[in-house]
């Protein structure tokens, strides 16, 4: 979309913000793990071969960000468990499961599949939608400044 | 989900994938400025505020990873152009802004919105669904192995 640009650079991007919360390797794969039903600190070291020092930094940054809540109980370890904001983070790894699935990896090569749990079958593929139900594609959209 | 479940450490994770090469900050960010118009070095450098040197090193990555296709022109500066492949990022990009702009600002916040060009309204929020169009929850789904 040409035109109408808007100052994306800093606090006005939504992306950014995104960015700056979820932003890197690890931290999307610990959520991807809680999704998974990993709970504790060991759990998801050992799912994710993962630094212990890594994973202790990343789980704080999570929990302050409020993805997660630490529940902390008396003679036991911690369970780390996702929020409302962090369970809304599915759409976000599903689009980039689909990204993977269809542009990282050759047809067929991937032995799972990304399946809804009461169907069992393949989720369909998130697709742009205009508030009319039209596909919108990837020039078909843009930043403008509210009016 | 419970159950069935599969190992996703490592290759057999589109999602792992996808990250290892769109999985930084800076890499989305470049995208983002290419979905805005951006094609050269220079427009990158200035919209972004970034360092040459990681500019240089993420565009080198993205054109490896065929996210950009470099289109070197005699006696004028090279042009970084989305591939299809690149292209296709449109739904993430939006995952992320929908995510941001609902759970990472206060509400009205934002100054700007994501619209489709011909309607100018924004977006729909983007869903998980099933084949048969239902909506599929945070808990509605997980990885399966294909039989």
């Amino acid at each position: 979309m040409k035109g109408k640009k808007t100052d994306l650079a800093g606090a006005d991007c939504a992306i950014a913000r995104s960015l700056n919360v979820i932003g890197d390797w690890w931290s999307l794969l610990i959520v991807r793990e809680a999704f998974r039903g990993c709970e504790r600190f060991g759990e998801f070291q050992k799912s994710l071969g993962i630094a212990k020092n890594i994973l202790a930094t990343r789980l704080r940054k999570l929990v302050d960000e409020g993805i997660f809540r630490e529940d902390v109980a008396p003679s036991a370890r911690s369970r780390y468990v996702l929020t409302e904001k962090g369970e809304r983070l599915h759409v976000v790894l599903v689009a980039l499961w689909q990204w993977g699935e269809e542009n990282c990896t050759d047809q067929g090569e991937l032995p799972v599949a990304m399946v809804d749990a009461v169907s069992g079958k393949p989720l369909a593929r998130l697709e742009l939608l205009s508030q009319d139900g039209q596909i919108v594609g990837p020039r078909g959209f843009g930043p403008v400044v509210r009016t």
